[in-house]
């Protein structure tokens, strides 16, 4: 694929300026590409042989009627099984907060990209101009039958709970707001090996989740169904209790129901006290080098704020962490979403999951923990890198397995093939005959 | 692009079978494919260096942030400026009438490959299972954020006209219904070719239309705006006039006030007596020879029902009429949308239309129609073939002239440079440096 323009100087035979530091190339590859997504035909039309079969009636018409006498034809004879719909209002953009529909297309569009080269899965842009919770939902579901999945994204709390609750329950198809439960996946394979290193069995460890958005009370409920011993969650205010009135929402409610077992009060400082893992995906500088230190030894930290951390890793290590974990590129135990959410919806999407469910997300985190070996973990390497190829294959694997094992796969295909397939798409871009 | 299935016997040296018949060859290749669009990316990730500047903030959201502060940019910095969202409910498939959303996919995905093979254009499916006109427009604006225009499709009348219109209003995007105006615009460049031929001035001109339905009523309006002396429609229970009561709607009431200026009541044959043109979207056997008989001499006969005409081409000849045209490829002169809409929405999109009005659709029919030069001229040669790429050039480049003379467009082009573009694009599937 050729840029676009015509008008760059190139064809003139001027050199083009080069783009001065990483914003200006995004904004100059995304303007010379117009966008970084491409649909094109697999059969494209060369004679009117070609044309009779796939367009003009009668023949071009069997595909449809096959569809309308045996419904689940649709995922063998269209692209539905392969597409995934990236929904988004545009509402809690990383970063930049609600800046509605149409800006946020550019964002959805390079998570399409990291769908196709992560696990070739074909993925497009929807983003809705509505913001009511109950149209959303009936827009999603209305649109789906040209989706096999649907992926959530950059939807506000507590808006975005009731969307997802509402279209899992509507839709026969695997849905996933990545926000919640990527983050959720990813962390809990980052904890899985962490406490790995310490020798700490799950079953012991006391958790501050710092955060209670999307992310942290889906965080919050993954590491409770795998068995962690107790949870404390803050947001600004300090500990959510269930004494708590005030700036509280029902998700906060339901949350403190569940978690902080003493049921007490306070900081986030006094939460840290005992505790051996933070987890913060809350704001820039949230955690002081005291916090750490009223902490257990040896305390695990995860400064997942972007782009900046709750803490510098530096000063993480030096106030006593074992282990630290940011969402950033240029630290050790990079804890990105691209670890997850490809190879689940590969593995989802391969046996045409009706959900995708706890089992397949714990699933997800213990592969994803699984490809670092007892040799390799170390402080600095508890997660494979964001574009460790043998992550999604492996990935995809075990979500099919928990899917099938579970009992919401309608194809039962053998995980390792679901492996071998995927690796296949990541190296050509498509399956071999 | 290789065929998806690992089971079909190619991978063990058996030689597939051959499929027998246009039928089994749409089913089979679509099997093999899994459907025959494609979703890939421009820029694939191929190290963290892309990655950071596709995905990871902050790079990745400055081209957001850009949107956000320039809603413009979109067209520049995304998709969105090429991108068609091929909308339908699938209640009036050609040839198959009410089969659903889901089972329409595959046509729609045949006419995202005609988009792209003529004209470049990247179209999406999206089959909506939403009945109700009003919901329906609403779903269609609240997902327009990802789509540079909208192309209507295979929605029953009357409800699409009221949809179209609704959306026509709402929308700041090119919006079509191609089951009619698509239809309206070929037959408008045959009738101008035949016309011609015939040596009869457009102004006096009597015309029966033979159906009332999406067709019949954009044919009618279209031939309309272009000034035909008359036009007498017909439907299942005869001429549509000022007087009838039974079997009409508000379309029909609203066509019945601006045709059959003489108000008559009566059969098709009755409408027949002294016409120069008949335009049947109708049903197969719907027009006799005694029906042409009483024409005026040497008439023009659009028998475009699909697949079985309204009267085969050689009892049309044989009945006196001098220019047959048909829906069908293996007949002379074949009535095809895919003359019009890809050039139409290529020129639309080149200069950002607003809207796609008359004056583009009239244009359109010219552009189609002047491809045909006095020598080529004959009863079998009114209309280009629907494969000859000399179309979708011409075509695009007279849609923006008309866009930009009718104060619709908002990016001024010279429509010389659109049909290069245009010719680009269909030959290399992209624009080059």
């Amino acid at each position: 694929m050729l840029p676009r323009s015509t008008t760059n100087g190139v064809a003139n035979g001027q050199s083009r300026r080069k783009p001065e530091g990483l914003r200006e190339e995004a904004l100059d590859l995304r303007r010379r590409f117009g966008g970084v997504l491409e649909i094109s035909s697999k059969i494209p039309i060369k004679d009117h042989h070609i044309l009779n079969v796939l367009y003009v009636p009668p023949a071009a018409l069997a595909p449809a009627a096959e569809i309308y006498r045996n419904p689940m034809s649709v995922f063998e004879l269209t692209v539905k099984d392969n597409v995934v719909a990236i929904v988004t209002d545009g509402t809690a953009v990383l970063g930049l907060g609600d800046i509605g529909a149409e800006a946020a297309l550019p964002v959805m569009e390079g998570k399409a990209v990291l769908f196709h080269t992560l696990a070739g899965v074909e993925a497009f842009p929807i983003c809705i101009a509505e913001r009511d919770p109950e149209k959303l939902v009936d827009i999603v579901a209305a649109i789906s039958p040209s989706f096999g999945g649907i992926n959530l994204e950059d939807i506000s709390a507590p808006r975005c709970f009731e969307i997802e609750q509402r279209l899992k329950a509507r839709l026969k198809l695997p849905v996933f707001h990545d926000d919640q439960h990527g983050t959720a996946v990813v962390v809990l394979s980052a904890l899985l090996n962490a406490l790995r290193l310490r020798g700490t069995a799950i079953e012991s460890v006391q958790i501050v989740v710092n955060g209670a958005g999307a992310a942290g009370i889906a965080v919050s409920k993954l590491l409770l169904s795998s068995g962690v011993g107790d949870i404390i969650m803050c947001d600004r205010l300090g500990i959510i209790s269930r004494n708590r009135t005030t700036g509280m929402n029902q998700p906060k409610r339901e949350m403190a129901q569940v978690t902080n077992k003493e049921n007490v009060d306070g900081t986030l400082h006094d939460a840290m006290v005992g505790a051996d893992v933070f987890v913060g995906v809350s704001g820039a500088g949230a955690v002081t080098p005291d916090d750490i230190r009223v902490m257990n030894a040896n305390p695990i930290i995860f400064a997942l704020a972007n782009p900046n951390p709750e803490i510098e890793p530096g000063l993480a290590h030096e106030s006593g962490a074992l282990v630290v974990a940011t969402g950033r590129s240029d630290y050790p135990n990079q804890v990105n979403n691209s670890l997850a959410f490809p190879g689940i919806f590969r593995g989802a999407l391969d046996v045409k999951a009706l959900d995708i469910n706890d089992a397949m997300k714990v699933a997800a985190a213990h592969a994803i923990a699984d490809l670092v070996s007892d040799d390799e973990l170390g402080p600095d390497y508890v997660m494979p890198a964001a574009l460790d190829l043998r992550v999604p294959p492996a990935v995809a694997a075990a979500v099919a397995r928990a899917a099938i094992e579970t009992g919401v796969a309608r194809t039962l295909l053998d995980p390792a093939d679901v492996a071998q397939r995927t690796h296949d798409r990541i190296y050509t871009g498509k399956l071999a005959i």
